[in-house]
């Protein structure tokens, strides 16, 4: 207990301000697939001798485990901080690691575990990543899509009903809380790193792309099985979640080159909003900061390219379409609620916006003629986004949208035999709670607050939604009686208690002084509306995420090694050991039992 | 999906105020586990002719099948609405029962279902309630108790790292929120009921003691099957948690009635605070409302009674100690923040509390000396009440003691083989978020707001707290770099951003109008503090419970029927699966395969 907390504090000082020795990577305590490869960094704390170096690796000079020698750079950065820095290499033999560092004077001492992988169990995996899914969305979907009578619910999400279930922990390398970056990243390469990053640990240096990389699972399965890869998301491919699968960079802000990535990566299927950053400037709706059109490039490659549901549906049905493209707005899409109903964000302007249910259905019909398989990211985002701004109905009804798209995955691999191991998870929680309901027909007088129509305890009683349609949507939000959800984390605004039915809520706008922000005044005559001080600094804008663990929930071949608590590394280990991607598994599909 | 969602809208209507039919106990879709006793009640909306009713049970008239005659009360209450009631009842026979009710011009029908259990594959069950364990609680005792490097936990709590996991949804009969009572009697009895009621379906009667009742768990173990039943919390003995594995009456707070019921129980092992609705009027601190001596009662029935630590220590090692009563305070014991740190709350009139590992350890002694074997409720029940006071140190430190109990009753359970089931849980979340850490060291100028201090995402860091004791507690709460919990649901109270050292925190006082709350300005004057304006009703004193679903965790024989996503009724399933609980079933003991 004593030396483990020892550890800690150390491990403390290390990732805080004053650097006292060496910092390696990958980190201490970092897992490695056996063959996975990573770039190998040594960051000293000032300027050294190397003559006076020696890096071992299980007390073998690390040159000749690596058969290479690393660049040496005397003054990085043009500062007094010499470093070492070794591109692309891997570690076959599994077991321990321990990377030994001096300079003469200083020492330092990692320990990694190299793993390796079973045989491959399944033919293909799904992750899908519901971004900001907390446990108030969950059960909010439960109740609005499949209904309750005495307290009993009339049904199952598909998300709930699979036959394995973990707790994750978040935590990156540098927080206790995560972002989508940093979260990724984790399910991709089985490495924790820093907020903002994906597939790099994140250096001491200022250029955003030369950060230590660590291999992610599109190159692992494409490189060492030939998989298809797909991606797939609501909010701007270019997001930290769809990003995190492909790319390497510790600024997730930085779309151009990840854009750039994509195209050098090719994935089989890239679907999602976020074709501003494939536009050459100039062109209408442009956020590069160059000429490229990568459109036009992706088209070259032969990538047919849907810009609505209705190009996406006639491509997904071609037999001919073994890559695709699709882009379906500048930025972000539009959530369920205004695709379907209420109309506002950005549907008018992309009035043909496919349902994440199409996206999904067309990635499979163009991934399953990969006879070697794949690997697909689904990511429903948009809960994420509308967590933040305090738009709780928006992020429920893409909750049930994720629930459809895992309902849909989970029925096309039933019918091919369960040859596929399905994952469904968030990436971080939002501090979001079920709170009871806010009900109208409460007796209070006009001139009351509207917090008095909170209802909680035995005064929640059942909301009234209007039964749901076919796909699980009540028709409506605005009912007399509606899901109270809250957050614990808020900046300073209006809280009106009513759903936003013209555009998603914006709690928030520019502040005063610079990099702040004040409640946005948009709501302050709203009948019986509540100004409420926030708990966050007033540089935050919106509601932020939150630090508890999030729920994996799994099915197919390969996830019986969900249970109990997990990291968020572990998930990568479970895809790579369902794929069996380590170099001693044989890439060969051992039939599970049925 | 149609016909569900019709089935969904009228059960919303009969459950809402006009009563269109008759209203059936046990309600529609109730599972009843073969043998189970219940009462069966039939309330018309208005008075009705005996002579023309007509009740069936899968066709036959229901006095044939239950082998009585109900009693018919033609005005009930002294209103114009006829009942039917006839008590203790039970149906043997596994599958769909279908009662059918007709007073000659309405009718009603409901459906329910009588389930079997398999053999019996544990001795004993170990029922772990956590409550109000939320999420946030639990990521927070695995960052305090195990430590944390570089974003990876240093250890794993015993409450996670446990085969089995599922997702028990919460909702009550009358409400999406549950109270206490309500959500740990479906544990007890396998029946929904309404906030405020255990072991009864809360009927329209005034008496709180003539409701309708169904069986629970210290029954059914005791009667069939000759177990020991063991209750310990560190409430009070009669609040809704462990009352409700024994007790029958739809009004929790009815403390004299629930001793009296304990006393007709006589649970093996009975432990927790609230001896003062066990002392006689008149007596110090007492509570009751008559002159019985429950104390002495006890007493002469050979139960030895223990008050403090050492007294229930001593007890606990004596081999002849079969039976016993622990009372170690008047009202709610105290936290092990306070026991063991701060000394706040009621440490100072009771300083010899046992801890909870004590007392389940006591338990453990004297319930495995029943050969039949036992089932044993352990409550860690403060975690709720600190939650509901916004004081998240205490919630959390009750968090680590529950997990110590867990492992102290894991480590028995394996050391004999593992012939226990062991599940844990919580009855219901509070709608808490882990937003980051509270950081004194950032650099805002002394006059700002400490919310300003509130890191987020990269600047929430890590916690420095000093390593745990043995027992897994940092020995100080006020470091500089703390949590940030903060709830969704709040009464207008001043937020001090700092842990409370004195005694539990207290963020509301009485208003000015009756029956109302307001902020408590003991905490007006700490430096940087933030009166923040709620968003419950005035009439609420303190934040609360949230209605996501709860997470199970479980090990030992029959722990595999928990995966999913479960009903809470379910929890009383597979505990009476466990233990083989339905008349079919043998009563021996299946060994389980190892």
């Amino acid at each position: 207990m004593i030396n483990r907390f020892a550890a800690a504090s150390l491990a403390v000082l290390v990732s805080g301000s004053p650097i006292l020795a060496q910092t390696v990577y990958p980190i201490d305590r970092a897992e490695i697939l056996s063959g996975a490869q990573f770039d190998f960094k040594i960051e000293f704390p000032d300027r050294v001798d190397p003559a006076k170096l020696k890096v071992t690796i299980n007390g073998e000079d690390y040159s000749a485990v690596f058969g290479r020698t690393a660049t040496f750079i005397e003054r990085e950065d043009g500062k007094e901080q010499s470093a070492l820095m070794l591109r692309d290499v891997a570690l076959a033999r599994p077991g321990p690691a321990t990377v030994e560092v001096s300079d003469g004077t200083r020492s330092r001492r990692v320990e990694w575990t190299v793993y390796d992988t079973g045989s491959r169990k399944a033919k293909n995996v799904i992750l899908f990543i519901a971004d900001g899914l907390s446990p108030a969305h969950r059960t909010a979907a439960r109740l609005l899509s499949k209904g309750i009578a005495e307290g009993k619910s009339l049904g199952k999400l598909a998300i709930d009903d699979m036959p394995h279930m973990a707790l994750v922990a978040t935590a990156g390398l540098d927080s206790i809380i995560t972002d989508s970056a940093n979260a990724a990243s984790a399910y991709a390469t089985g490495h924790k790193t820093a907020v903002n990053a994906m597939g790099v640990y994140a250096d001491r240096t200022a250029d955003p792309f030369d950060d230590p990389k660590v291999e992610n699972i599109a190159s692992l399965a494409k490189r060492r099985l030939g998989l298809g890869i797909g991606l797939v998301t609501n909010t701007e491919v270019e997001d930290a979640t769809p990003a995190a699968m492909v790319a390497h960079t510790r600024r997730r802000a930085a779309y151009d080159g990840i854009v750039e990535q994509y195209f050098a990566a090719r994935p089989d299927v890239l679907m999602g909003g976020g074709s501003a950053n494939f536009l050459p400037q100039g062109a209408p709706g442009s956020k590069r900061k160059d000429d490229i059109d990568y459109i036009a490039r992706f088209r070259e490659a032969g990538y047919p390219v849907a810009t609505t549901a209705g190009e996406l549906n006639a491509l997904a049905a071609k037999s001919d379409t073994r890559q695709l493209l699709g882009l379906f707005a500048t930025g972000n899409m539009d959530g369920a609620l205004d695709r379907k109903f209420l109309k506002g964000g950005g549907v008018k302007k992309f009035p043909e916006q496919p349902d994440l249910t199409e996206q999904v259905q067309a990635a499979l019909n163009v991934l399953s003629k990969k006879d070697a398989g794949f690997f697909l990211m689904v990511e429903s985002g948009m809960i994420d986004k509308y967590a933040h701004l305090l738009d709780m109905e928006r992020a429920v009804y893409d909750t049930i949208m994720l629930d459809n798209a895992v309902r849909l995955a989970r029925d096309w691999a039933q019918a091919r035999g369960d040859d596929t191991l399905i994952l469904v998870l968030a990436d971080h929680n939002h501090p979001n709670g079920l709170v009871g309901t806010i009900n109208d027909d409460m007796s209070v007088t006009p001139n009351v607050q509207l917090r008095e129509r909170v209802g909680v305890y035995d005064k929640a009683g059942f909301p009234n939604y209007p039964a749901p349609d076919a796909e699980g949507y009540p028709s409506r939000v605005d009912v007399s009686r509606r899901l109270a959800i809250f957050s614990a984390s808020l900046p300073d605004h209006y809280e009106t208690f009513r759903p936003k039915l013209d555009n998603p809520n914006e709690p928030t706008v520019k502040g005063e002084a610079p990099g702040t922000f004040k409640a946005n005044e948009k709501y302050k005559d709203v009948p019986g509306v509540v100004l409420r001080s926030g708990n966050l600094p007033a540089m935050m804008r919106a509601s932020v995420h939150s630090g508890e663990d999030v729920i994996l929930t799994a099915t197919g071949p390969g996830s019986e090694r969900v249970h109990g608590s997990m990291d968020n590394t572990d998930v990568f280990r479970v895809i790579a050991d369902a794929l069996g991607l380590a170099p001693a598994a044989s890439g060969a599909i051992e039939v599970p039992a049925r």
